[in-house]
């Protein structure tokens, strides 16, 4: 038997950084998906095959009952997504109350470890794969609750946010606070938008800890900033639902201005958002934690000379407009 | 008889945009300068020789008693000092009560209308040689009053600041208010620093207003981004004091992606930045009204690198230290 489902990519809109400080933030599911295909084994073995289609895949085993990883190529970063396979597991067996051995096969149409939320994807897939394949259909709520679970282990802290827009898809508003508020927005249009990716230089805790230790030592000045990054997220969520395409370009420049002044943009990355606005984006800012990794243009109408633009200055463009698809059940083979 | 001064050039170390809306900035006088020489003629013509070492010299020939230019080549910037040597020349005459022909020349070791604050070099260094000429000595003061009043006249607006730190040289500290703080710091070291020029794109006029607009567009959080300047200066005053080269850095750094979300930024200015980071400067940002123009990187050690960096990416670099040597008497030929 075999459960194939394919989970969105996202992108942080708007207030990514600012939100660790309670401010609020936009994320957006994407048009590029990944895909987790569990297929049950007569053995205990968990066997994890991952094919990221731009780096070669990897193919790991290990055996439920021991910690050992059997890895049989280690290239990649896809190498990442193996702890979230394992632990999602792990955490749907304990609700379940069974467990079996399986075949994981994940394909990406997007780069991992970018900041496009693959581990979060990776974990919603797996636990909705692996539950299809125990015979239980838990719900979208339970889905994203068990992956934001499966993060928080792995990772040791998690925002519930990448794991619900990978689950619900579509454009969340959250404001974080004791109680936070999530929001599915209903937005006036689409948003055709350029992504453009670069190899990473930093990981994301050391960037929130770089923000940390700026906000430390310049308490007045960072924190303003933290909060008009904030105020940029409010202003946002208005124009994405009255469809004000000009306001969210200028409120992404904004936005890129202050991510920079917080030390988390890069050269790369200023390449690319500047390449882009030269080309005809309307607005264009880095995208997640920072440091290298993605930046993203609006640019209805401009999609090729922008991805022209990007890849000029070195970056890798893929088109991908905003998409309402969350969580989807490809295929269940019995 | 002719009489021969020599005056700094400036940068806007921080605060730029911010001071226009009442928060504090420091201007730097650097060791670049423009040369000023008056010599008197026996009839009433002025005659105008500007040779700035960027591009060819332009002379220019017009009488005091008709507006009319005779302009013998116009190639250059430069020709925009014509219109402040002019003016210069009327106001000194009505303060002394007297006037006379002169020919003018103008050399600059800088580039011109670049934000280095070259129409108020030319207009203290007139007022300074001009009056000198004329057999009065005047003070400091009423020089930089005067040439304050020539920008005035010229542009219709001007900030004292410019004709100020091109007089008494140093660094100033402002605060703009219904009686603006000035205040002359002693630094605690020295600052070596490398600028970069980019050919500029756009006007002052046009960048004070496009910031103008984006404030209306978004008031608190622009207004809350030009607050966050003004904290930066008051920090970065602190620093200069004390001699905490560091701070300065990250305060420019953070400065400069302030400016960046105003949209004063440009990507040749990004590119100089970010390549003067890479190159070992512990910090960089744009300096003056943005748009193309200059940069700044305080790289002591790295002066060589940084350079090279700047000319990569397509910029002209040069090196300048902040000078404590303001308007200065070269000589006086009777």
């Amino acid at each position: 038997m075999r459960a194939t489902v394919s989970v969105p990519g996202k992108v942080s809109l708007f207030g990514e950084h600012a939100v660790v400080y309670g401010e609020p933030a936009l994320v957006a599911a994407i048009g590029k998906r990944l895909t987790v295909s569990v297929e049950g084994r007569s053995d205990k073995l968990i066997k994890i095959a991952a094919m990221d289609l731009q780096v070669p895949g990897v193919v790991l085993t290990f055996n439920e009952e021991s910690p050992e990883l059997i890895v049989e190529t280690d290239y990649g970063k896809i190498v990442g997504a193996v702890g979230y396979v394992r632990k999602a597991i792990e955490i749907v067996s304990g609700r379940l109350g069974k467990k079996g051995g399986v075949n994981v096969t994940i394909r990406s149409e997007m780069p991992v470890g970018a900041g496009l939320g693959t581990s979060a994807a990776v974990a919603v897939g797996t636990v909705a794969a692996y539950s299809l394949l125990m015979g239980e259909e838990l719900s979208l709520s339970e889905i994203a609750h068990l992956a934001h679970q499966t993060e928080k282990a792995v990772q040791g802290l998690a925002s519930p946010m990448d794991t619900s827009v990978a689950t619900f898809g579509g454009i969340l508003y959250i404001k974080p606070s004791a109680e936070p508020v999530v929001e599915k927005l209903s937005i006036a249009r689409d948003l055709p938008m350029v992504i453009g990716y670069s190899e990473r230089e930093f990981r994301t805790s050391d960037l929130v800890k770089k923000v940390r230790a700026l906000r430390e030592a310049y308490p007045d000045i960072v924190s303003s900033t933290l909060k008009s990054i904030g105020m940029i997220s409010q202003r946002a969520k208005d124009a994405l639902v009255s469809g004000d395409v000009e306001s969210l370009g200028r409120l992404m420049n904004i936005n890129h201005g202050l991510l920079d002044s917080l030390g988390v943009s890069s050269k790369s990355l200023n390449d690319m958002v500047y390449s882009a606005r030269f080309a005809g984006a309307i607005g264009s800012k880095m995208t997640g934690a920072g440091g290298g990794g993605c930046m993203m243009a609006l640019c209805p109408g401009r999609e090729v000379e922008v991805s022209t633009a990007i890849r000029i200055v070195g970056g890798m463009p893929f088109r991908a407009a905003v998409s309402e698809q969350g969580l989807k059940v490809e295929s269940i083979d019995r």
